[in-house]
Formats: structure tokens, C-alpha cells, sequence
């Protein structure tokens, strides 16, 4: 279908299965040594698998849990579960399982680029094995139950972050988010408030997990991730012969402010970076790396900033060193 | 009084002075028949000057006429006296006479940095030979008759240029204008709006010519100057103090755009040199040559442009050409 390429389009897929315990109340309700009772029994079923590691919120140094929360390993909630909650990690942080987030038990997996079969087979494997030594929730109507209706039955989401700049420039995602939205699939901007899409970045992903099965819900988000890739790419064509000054002066002047800055917040990076990453998508500029502006929306939020500052900065440090970084990284790396 | 560079402060200075011929009716009223003759008693009057051009607005061509008009060398509304209009230009185009302007007669130095005196005796040497062969409405109350009543009396406006970026940033500006006000002295944003101050930059003048000695004026405006040069001094010093980080990080994003745009509108020029400007006269950043910017401000205006360029340019050519031009001057110009 596609014969352009992919890459520039679709970021990364992931896929994520909730569970539950049969004999406990759902996290929103659980009591406190309840709690620890399924913490155990969770760890004690990845027990098997090589590869992963346990950390506890509650031993987890305050940086290092901000640090997994901006790569997405966790979420802020399970910050909150202080007591009992818990990630279970593999050693290349592509698979996360959350303990005693919205469910007892939250696997994802995340891959670069499309690969949802992949990451669903991956995550696949894990899932068999965990609830296999346990007491999972499951109703045979129902399929597996869920802390929120919108995850029964598969308990499964399967999203895609795709960059769409053309289709945001020329209006058209409205439509396509109307459009997915009667076939059951959700689109929502990924940074910045709901209603705005600094960056261009978009998730798409099911809707509902009830009626279908994994590989019909995989093939269904697929599906239409490929048809967004054919607009997104007519878009750029288009875009580049209609609107060619604008959008050249557009990305030519992110590079100049990204590349001269004296202080730059996560949030304006965010935005400038989307814009020079369009620029290298229309073949406006070149870098060496092309994954960096990727790398870029994590590696320079706050709390990763810090890694590579190897220290803790304050509020005025963080936007002197992230400015300072991003503008050395983005010289060297400039062919075009 | 001031012990710091004034030039950092004040651009250039102005004297105009307004005259009118007794036996014929002010330009507003005037007939086509008596404009000529008053353009030929003025041209006539200059004769006997060395080193003046005379140039009449229907000859000249449209675009010679917006090249003026930018330097301003003329006004906009002489350019609509087709007929019976003209300018008078000395060969280094620091005095300009317009004939059959708002007055008869309206001549003006101009010249670079704080030279109010100098720009005055130069003037009123060349006056003083016009006059003489001229019949001049003149009442021995009310001075020089001027077709505006704000001009009578000396018939004298004598102004400067002043670019006050930490006046601007701190506010104190409006209350300078107010206490200026007092004094009969009059405050004005040059670029951009009315209401705005695009650029930093505000002309300081005279408002009334009646009662007052043309070097009491050209001394009150003098005075007036200085004592902004040292407020704006001590807001730097300050604005330096207190808001590094914001007032640095505007400096260089400025910058960063002027040198990596690919097209620019002669406002947006305006503006951003501005921003760099300040980032001069605090010392974030220096050029080779220091008057480039001032210098932009009127060879990147649209004809002034068509110089350059060596031909007329379309809208959009005009704006890629701004934009490649003032990035290529102020990389080469870059020192620090």
C-alpha cells in the first residue's frame, strides 16, 4: 500500500493488556494489605522470566520514578500507589508491567517504528506466563475484567504515535479524527493540552477492547495507520508545492531559534522540534541522526536532562543546560 | 553629564525648518497655476547654491521617489503633488528642501549621532540664502507664517532619534513621555503603530515653535536627550541585573532567526533588529560593524531593497531576498 517511506510517518507502536486478580477488589478499592497481596503474588509470577527487574515506588528514588514517567514506562497515577505499587522492567525497557495502577496488573510493550504484531507477540509471551500462575479475573462472556468497561474483554490497547505535520497544517486530521472515531478507533494529541497539537504528534488506537480479538484489533488500528500514512504523504506533497516559503521560512527559523537560544523550556522543544522535524521529513534539512529530535522528547525532559547534566538542576539551570544542549547537538548534526 | 557611549543611545538628530511665500496661497489652497510659480521662485532661490539637485516628483521615477521616501528625504505626502512638487537634494543627502509640501517650503538636515547644533548652523546657512531672495510671509508677532499653527514662530522642529530598548521593557518610558509632555516636548514610536514601539525606537522633538529661539529649542530638546540617555543607561544596567536569562535569550533568538530565515518582511526587520540591537548595546553580542543594524533600517526597506537586488522584485521574491541578504551580512559581521 504504502511505498513511501513509513518511518518518517509512525514513531512507535505499543500494546498494552490489563489484568486483574480474581480474589482481590479492583485497585480504586483496594485495602492496603490487600495490596501488598497482590504485589507478591505479581512478583512472584515474573519469577520465571529472565530479564526483568522489580522496582518498588516505594524505594524508587524520586528522580529515577520521573525518569521511567518521562519515557512512558509508568504513569504519574502509579506514583500516587506509594504503599504497594510497582514496575516490573525488562533490561531494554521495551516491556513494562505496572502493579496496583488503574488495574492490578497493566503490561505494555513498546517498539519503534510499526510494530504492533511484533510488540503484541512480544508482550504475548509475558502475558501467558504471568497469568498462567495466577487467579486472573476472567469471565467467559465478558473476556477478561477490568477496572474500567472500556478495557474489557481483550484488555488490550494497541496505539501508534504517529507524526503528522501536513495532515495538522492543511485541517484535514479533523476529519480523519471523525472518521476513526465512527469506525471505533480514538486519535488525541499527544503534548500539550487536549485541544492543541504542539509537535504534530498524534496516537491512534482502539477505541474499545470487547468483541474482537487481539489480532482483529492489531489489524484494525494497522489498517488505518497505513491509510493516515497515504494522507499524511499526499499532504507533504502537497504542502511543499502550495505553501513551499512558508513552510521552509517555518522550519529554517525552529532550526535558528533551537540552534541560538540562551534558555529553552521542554515544552518549547516540543514545539520547535516538531517543526524541524517536518523540515526533514519535506527533505528541507538534514541530520546526520535522524531519530535525535525523537530522542530529544525524552532525553531532554526534566528529569533525563538531569542524567546528562549528572546532577540536579533548578528551574533557571534546566532551561540554560537544555538550550545549551539541543543547540551543540543540532550544529553537529546538520548536513543539509 | 554622560560618561557612557551616547552613541549606543541616540541614532541621529533632525532640524527642519518651515517656510512660506507671502503672495500666494498655502499649499492646501493653492491652484496649479501659482504652485508652478512657487516651484520656480524656489528652485530660482537655490541657483546660487553649490552642490544641490533639484528633483521634480513627475519626473522622477515612482521607484527613485520610494527610495527617497525610505531615507526620509521626503514625505509620502509629496509624492501625492504630482504637478508642482519637488525636492531639493545635497549631494550627500544630509539636507533635503520639499517645495509645495505642507508648506512651501520645508527644509531639513539630518544628520548622525547627537548633532542638533551642527545640523541647525548647517541649515540655517542654506536658509538664510533661500530667504533672502524670496518674498516670505513672516508676521514680526507671530514669527514665520506656517500653513500648520503648531509650526509658527521659528517655523522649527528639531528631533531626535533615540533607541530605548530597557526604557521600553522596564515601562518607565510612559512616564517619561508624560513628564516630556509637560515641557511641551513631544514622545513618539517610530516604527509600527502609533500605540506600539516595534524596534525601540522614539523620536524626540519640539511640540510648538512660537516663543522660543531656535537655539533655546535645539538647547531644551539637547537637554531632554541627555537626560534620557542617562535613564536608559541605568534601565540597561539593570535589565541586565535582573532579567539576564529572558533579555540574553531574546537577544540570541533574534539572532538565530535574522541568520537562518528564508523570508522576511521589512517589519519583522525592523523588530528583530531591534531585539539585536539591545544585544549590542549590552554587550551579548557584536558586530564588526556596529551601525549595521541602523543601516538595515533603511537599505532593507522594499525599494531601497530593489538597489541591492539590481531589479524590482515581486512580493515573495522580495521577502527571500530580504531574508538571504540581512542572514549572509550578519553572519560575516559577527564577532562575538
Amino acid at each position: 500500500m504504502a511505498v513511501y517511506d513509513v518511518s518518517s510517518i509512525v514513531i512507535s507502536s505499543r500494546i498494552r493488556l490489563a489484568r486483574n486478580l480474581k480474589d482481590f477488589a479492583m485497585p480504586q478499592q483496594i485495602k492496603k494489605d490487600e495490596g501488598f497481596s497482590v504485589l507478591n503474588k505479581v512478583v512472584g509470577s515474573v519469577k520465571g522470566l529472565d530479564d526483568f527487574k522489580v522496582y518498588k515506588i516505594d524505594s524508587l528514588p524520586k528522580e529515577d520514578a520521573f525518569v521511567m514517567q518521562e519515557k512512558h514506562l509508568i504513569s504519574l497515577d502509579l506514583l500516587e500507589k506509594k504503599d504497594y505499587g510497582a514496575v516490573i522492567l525488562s533490561s531494554d525497557e521495551t516491556i513494562s508491567i505496572m502493579v496496583n495502577e488503574e488495574d492490578h496488573i497493566r503490561e505494555q510493550c513498546f517498539l519503534r517504528g510499526l510494530e504492533l504484531e511484533k510488540a503484541y507477540e512480544k508482550l504475548n509471551s509475558v502475558d501467558d506466563k504471568i497469568i498462567s500462575s495466577l487467579n486472573i479475573a476472567f469471565d467467559n462472556k465478558l473476556g477478561f475484567l477490568t477496572s474500567c468497561i472500556t478495557n474489557l474483554g481483550t484488555g488490550m490497547r494497541a496505539s501508534v504515535l504517529m507524526f503528522l505535520p501536513a495532515l495538522t497544517l492543511s485541517g484535514e486530521i479533523e476529519n480523519i479524527t471523525k472518521a476513526l472515531s465512527e469506525k471505533g478507533l480514538c486519535t488525541r494529541g499527544v503534548y500539550g493540552e487536549a485541544s492543541s497539537f504542539d509537535g504534530f504528534m498524534y496516537q491512534i488506537s482502539n477505541g474499545t477492547s470487547l468483541g474482537l480479538t487481539e489480532k482483529e484489533i492489531v489489524g484494525a488500528v494497522k489498517e488505518a495507520v497505513l491509510r493516515i500514512c497515504d494522507y499524511e504523504n499526499r499532504a507533504r506533497k502537497k504542502l511543499l508545492l502550495e505553501r513551499e516559503v512558508e513552510i521552509t521560512d517555518r522550519v529554517l527559523r525552529a532550526y535558528g531559534i533551537l540552534t541560538n537560544c540562551y534558555t529553552l523550556s521542554s515544552s518549547e522543544l516540543l514545539r520547535l522540534g516538531g517543526e524541524l522535524k517536518m523540515g526533514i521529513a519535506l527533505g528541507i534539512i538534514r541530520l546526520k541522526d535522524n531519530g535525535l529530535l525523537d530522542k530529544f522528547a525524552t532525553s531532554c525532559m526534566k528529569y533525563n536532562l538531569f542524567k546528562i547534566a549528572g546532577k540536579n538542576l533548578d528551574a533557571e539551570e534546566e532551561g540554560l543546560f537544555r538550550a545549551s544542549y539541543v543547540s551543540r547537538m543540532l550544529k553537529n548534526q546538520r548536513i543539509k
